[in-house]
């Protein structure tokens, strides 16, 4: 018996000691089935013989049934295949006792026993394709090592002694991966970290989700940039959490306003975007990160500092992180793999004391067990080989190479119109439409054109910025050159 | 310049104006980064002529720096290689402003600022390689068709216009693979759904997390088996619910139990597995499923159905879920594949009305973004081919056999000694040992024989009740006996 069969004999009700014939019963129960939509049209049902088994009933009556059915018009025979569902159903006359549409398996209830967070949208979710996408700023995943990690994945696999170390695997995550993070991490963020020091999550997402619930209870209150990671602001306010916003400028966040926050308030969190803040790709001042330092010693401030970005420097060294300077164990430190590797590919890391981190790793054991831990040892291995640093510095040069190409194309095509900046790392520019050019609009219009960019309606104060991020790393030169095109017949 | 290299322009602070010469202020810088094990012994420095262009200095300076620590025993050059950071570091007499310990990036701080949940083992967590292990009842990861989704994935990274289409997709997961799973589990689960009504999580625990968050508050109060998944329980607890527990026996759930509660209180939740309940494998009847369903619809009673073992059964037919049947909308449904194809892989779904997934989708994507699109492409590829089904026809035969040969083994190496039944369906065996053979010391004993099981630690009735999972489904014919003669020799 094929496993995906219907479980027949749980769904027909046949009672031997009833006046109604045992066909009867069975042929009424299979047309049942077949107006409420548990069997549909097309579906095949099993032979006689296996019926009669299942149900532990004579073939005779099976075969009785089914011909009563296919007289009917609810079953059909298809030569030398087998007895089918009929495509055409019959029209029923509507019983009182019956509904005239199939019940649903989940309908919605009187009441939600649940909470909401909107209104779907009416009418289709049909998903177009696009010839062009203009990502947020994700790497191009069709120069990742793919074939090497997959290769190092079915090794794994195959290794029985293996198999025995990695599923007692730690909630942290994969040891082997932990050390060589803490290796990658030391020496390129000037940390004195170990393997102990690090949460591996499927996602910066998951990570800043983790850090946050450790932190924050209903009431707390977390210092942001005005303009923010739109994900990171629902997901405090889905905590319970106060949003207090403060500006952002050319040289990053307003600090000095910080500082009187803390001063007048006790806020719990400060969620910091250093590099390449998001949405607007500025970078904290060394001298702002200076000041900050001592704001978050003073008064005892814990920060989450997303660093997504900091394997994609242009020009000068990137300034370190403040997760690198003495920051007395308040700052929490995030990254991001996908970021560096593929935007499918779904892993990041916390960092923080030892302590911390085995409390995050209790909690996230609760949320997601663990992650693919085979996967995390074959992009280990990646890094050990080194390969993954030949990656970064083919991707750091190559993706240096597409800024310059965009922004030189952006200059051409629509320097009269959009302000932007020439990023000195990351992904993405910023660029700033004037009011007359809605960035939503400009998103419909060249979405009809086959060219998807994010139309800004995610960053609710849009209408006051009207600004969007373009992803240049993931676009080849002639893709490069398609949009612009596509801009320029839009504008 | 190696991307790699530590930005050593942040780092070293020269002041061109100040007294102390500047080959002797970087001398001093670098000696103060090696001391506080930010450049740590073998570490590479870059060449003179590389150092001088980060730092705009004369190579002379630095040829200079490095001289005067390389005398001090600080440096130390490899022919033909490079200058290195000494692996011999000289004995510093302590300056009374200096730490004797390099300074941790994360220290603990005086107050904890985050929530903790326990303290951390003190000691080694070195783990160990063992050659057996027994799992809590997983899949054979060595008989999933990983060449075929492996295959496809690096296909579609190589198809453009694909990644349009893919990385707009909606936070309910991949929509070709929720198209293929509504027809699956309608198939299977006997379920009338469409992929509205489908979120796909990374694993189940996700799922249970993300329905328990959008039903739970704190002071809310969840009914559950007095034994129950260990993981599910403190997930609740964690969103501040009170467990109201009930007995569980032969067979399944007291049914009588939950309907005086219902009566009495207001429970906000049940958690259930009415198949192969975690961890004593037993199948709620069908008696008891129908009296069920009555209390759901009469109390509205939320529940949550943990399905997560439906797809192996070895006997009859296996009686359909809760989720089937007229439940009024009340009943959510969770199941998982990685429970069908590895360990490793981590993918599960949550099953509602298409408003509460629409919800539950907006939630999960504070918590995830995205699962790895690609991947769930490739197993949506994998179900549309017939793969899929294929692949679990064999795996259902293959731990059918496993189950027999595995407790055929057991009964000959222990029966005296361990109470267990052979399962109807599932992979794994619940065995229950007497109070003089401690589950504890049994693992521990077996882990010196180089074989891990569970050591039912995690269960904290396991002083009362003193059982284990033994997954049979992953062990061969010739680990299965390895296990049962590691057994006999323990006991």
């Amino acid at each position: 018996m094929a496993v995906q069969t219907l479980p027949f004999s749980s769904l027909l009700y046949i009672d031997k000691k009833s006046a109604t014939p045992v066909y009867r019963q069975l042929a009424d129960a299979l047309t049942n089935l077949i107006r409420n939509s548990k069997l549909k049209p097309g579906y095949q049902l099993p032979s006689s013989r296996a019926m009669a088994l299942m149900l532990e009933l004579n073939r005779t009556t099976i075969v009785a049934a089914y011909e009563e059915l296919k007289i009917q018009g609810w079953l059909e025979v298809i030569e030398r295949k087998g007895i089918f569902v009929s495509n055409k159903l019959p029209v029923v006359k509507p019983k009182p006792f019956q509904k005239e549409e199939p019940e649903k398996s989940f309908p919605e209830t009187e009441h939600y026993f649940y909470h909401r967070f909107s209104d779907p949208p009416k009418g289709s979710r049909e998903l177009k394709a696009y010839q062009l996408l203009i990502n947020d700023g994700y790497p191009d995943q069709r120069i990742a090592p793919f074939d090497m990690i997959f290769n190092r994945y079915k090794t794994l696999i195959r290794r029985t002694y293996l198999h025995g170390t990695l599923l007692t695997e730690q909630a942290a995550g994969n040891s082997f991966l932990r050390k060589e993070l803490a290796d990658f991490i030391s020496k390129t963020r000037a940390l004195d970290i170990g393997p102990d020091n690090i949460l591996i999550t499927q996602g910066a997402q998951l990570a800043i989700f983790i850090a946050a619930r450790m932190i924050l209870r209903p009431g707390s209150t977390v210092v942001v940039g005005d303009l923010n990671y739109i994900l990171a602001n629902r997901l405090f306010e889905e905590l319970g959490a106060k949003l207090i916003k403060v500006r952002i400028d050319d040289d990053g966040i307003d600090v000095d306003a910080i500082e009187e926050i803390c001063r007048t308030q006790k806020p719990d969190l400060l969620y910091l975007i250093p590099h390449h803040h998001h949405p607007t790709t500025v970078t904290l001042s060394g001298e702002r990160r200076i000041k900050l330092l001592d704001i978050i010693r003073r008064y005892k401030l814990p920060v989450i500092e997303d660093d997504y970005d900091y394997d994609f420097h242009y020009e000068n060294s990137p300034i370190l992180p403040l997760a690198s300077a003495a920051h007395g164990g308040y700052v929490l430190y995030i990254g991001s793999i996908s970021k560096t590797l593929s935007p499918t590919v779904r892993l990041g890391y916390l960092v923080g004391s030892s302590d911390f981190i085995w409390q995050a790793a209790k909690l996230k054991q609760m949320v997601d067990i663990r992650g693919d831990v085979l996967f995390e040892e074959s992009i280990a291995h990646l890094f050990n080989s080194g390969e993954m640093q030949k990656h970064l510095r083919r991707s750091v040069e190559l993706y240096k190479h597409r800024r310059d190409l965009f922004c030189d194309a952006l200059q051409i095509a629509a320097s009269d119109i959009v302000n932007f900046e020439r990023p000195k790392g990351g992904m993405a520019v910023w660029a700033v439409f004037p009011k007359e050019y809605s960035v939503t609009l400009l998103a419909e219009r060249m979405a009809g054109k086959g060219a998807f960019l994010s139309d800004g309606s995610i960053y609710p104060y849009n209408s006051r910025i009207n600004g969007v991020r373009l992803g240049f790393a993931s676009l080849n030169p002639s893709e490069i050159a398609q949009f612009m095109q596509t801009l320029k017949d839009t504008l």
